[in-house]
């Protein structure tokens, strides 16, 4: 008979630019046996995110990063194989900070349960996760748009993007999005019903700018950063919102970030930039799933994921997101 | 018998850099004969404000630069010399954009008549002008300072800083200014009740905020740009608020604007940059007069002008601005 082992990768040491597999050490171990009050996990996807890059840093942050030799973090979902704890019971699914590892034991804190039956599995680290949440609340909450606004959003083929741009056509706004790639493009305005897509990766992004956004910009969803950020300054309107949800293009820098020097824009046009955790809006997450799950079942709203499998792939799977090659919100099935 | 002249200055070329003399034509032109609807002013004082510098450039902004050939523009306060307007009579004083120039013709838009009584003509332009409004609506709409927040002034000792400081110690906050040397940090401190003073001129800013601001930063008010803000950055707290009043250190910028290389602390802190034009307060600045007058009174607040002789040194006083020599608003006694 066979041990189960937990397969799991801890971050051994801080990436200077891409993380490679260096970083990381795979190791399969004995899964612990519980203590009174613990509960045992099995993983079923474990959700990559370009939040994970900052969490490999040293410093401050709005949370503290994972220590040199800690299983790496990382949202999941999964199955309780057993359970010491009253709050949970064997064969429930849960969603938590399960890391990136097959198995874990916990306390309970932060495990969310969540019921397979309402959604399947991977949604609830898409559209009804922090992905999800993060499109959702940041839209809303801090870009405010109204009906008739123009909307643009960069990485707008990706996991919280493409959540985004459709939520803005559902509020009534001329949405565009910056993507990589004719084929990204192609989706956001054939799938997703954006109104103009601007393929970074060819072209003169200043003046596709101008034609697909005539009317200025009024609220601009930022998950790039860089150049791209200071064009759009250059473009929005009085009393824009500049949501600034993630740099991705400044998360592997290995010189200084480019921060936009346009940002006086912001003064002669009353606007403002302002960015959030989504971790702030977590009281409000169940009314958000229901709400974003009726928009699906009314056909107004779709999600995309990304599954690659086996854990073993992990510090290869993760670049995707820096290059950009996943298309829709990147997993793995463990 | 001698005939009155109007004495102006007309922008003539685009500076690049610091402004100089040449880029303004001097004249002595006989006054203009009154059309039917015209009131004649003669200016008072004139204000000089570092926006100003703005407006000699060309391209978008809040209001269309001065045209090549035109009277530079300034706010200023004069007397009404001649009316053939119902609204104005002979003797009243007012204030507006009168522009750099002893005299000005106009149908009386954008004039607001003003009361030498209430308080002397200079403070029209300090306190109770758009410098003080701007402190007012900057620092109170945008700033929101709560009780025992930390508020940060860049640009402290002058016209708009000054003011900031004062209003945020009003309202029981810990008060600390950026201002350059050693005279205008003791004013600041002993003279407006400031809880610290930071001489980016000696020594080290980035530890004089730690020293200064223990508890981190939740207003920034931010006059002067640059380094300043970068390193301010680093320093605020959860949900503060940065408010964009202007750059001055990036005003004569010949090489690209430097931005904010560390905007991303605004996401890891929730936090907001925001742009505001004093303009959009209009209709409120009668009570933000009304307020700061009281205050005034009460000994609260204090004004201090910066009074220079005779409208033909306006190429050079503006100068003062930039190069920080003025202590107080800055105006032209024409």
């Amino acid at each position: 008979m066979k041990l189960a082992l937990n397969k799991q990768f801890k971050l051994i040491s801080r990436p200077i630019g891409l993380p490679t597999r260096d970083d990381f050490e795979y190791s399969e171990t004995p899964i612990p046996l519980l203590n009174e009050g613990e509960l045992l996990v099995k993983s079923e996807y474990i959700s990559l995110d370009p939040a994970m890059r900052g969490w490999m840093n040293e410093g401050k942050s709005y949370i503290p990063p994972v220590r040199l030799g800690d299983v790496m973090r990382a949202g999941g979902v999964g199955r309780v194989l057993e359970s010491k704890n009253g709050k949970f019971n064997k064969g429930d699914f849960v969603h938590g900070l399960l890391g990136v590892q097959s198995h874990s034991v916990s306390d309970g804190k932060g495990m969310t349960k969540i019921d397979p039956n309402w959604a399947p599995l991977p949604l609830y680290l898409s559209l009804f996760g922090l992905t999800g949440m993060t499109a959702y609340f940041g839209l809303l909450s801090i870009g405010e748009p109204k009906q008739g606004d123009t909307v643009l959003v960069s990485g707008a083929a990706g996991a919280t993007g493409s959540v985004v741009g459709q939520i803005a056509k559902i509020k009534g706004c001329h949405v565009v999005g910056i993507a990589g790639g004719q084929k990204k493009c192609d989706y956001i305005i054939n799938k997703l019903g954006f109104d103009g897509a601007i393929d970074y990766t060819s072209g003169n992004v200043a003046s596709a700018l101008k034609t697909n956004c005539p009317d200025g910009i009024d609220v601009f969803y930022d998950n790039v950063g860089g150049d791209i950020l200071d064009l759009v300054l250059t473009r929005i309107n009085l009393n824009a919102r500049v949501v600034i949800c993630g740099a991705i293009s400044q998360y592997n820098n290995t010189t200084p970030i480019k921060g936009p020097a346009n940002y006086l824009s912001l003064l002669v046009n009353r606007a403002k930039m302002q960015g959030f955790i989504v971790f702030d809006f977590a009281s409000q997450y169940k009314e958000a799933a229901v709400q974003m799950g009726q928009w699906m079942a009314e056909g107004k709203l779709k999600s995309k994921e990304h599954i690659v499998e086996g854990i073993e792939t992990f510090p290869e799977t993760l670049l995707m997101l820096f290059s950009g090659e996943n298309f829709g919100k990147l997993m793995i099935k463990v």
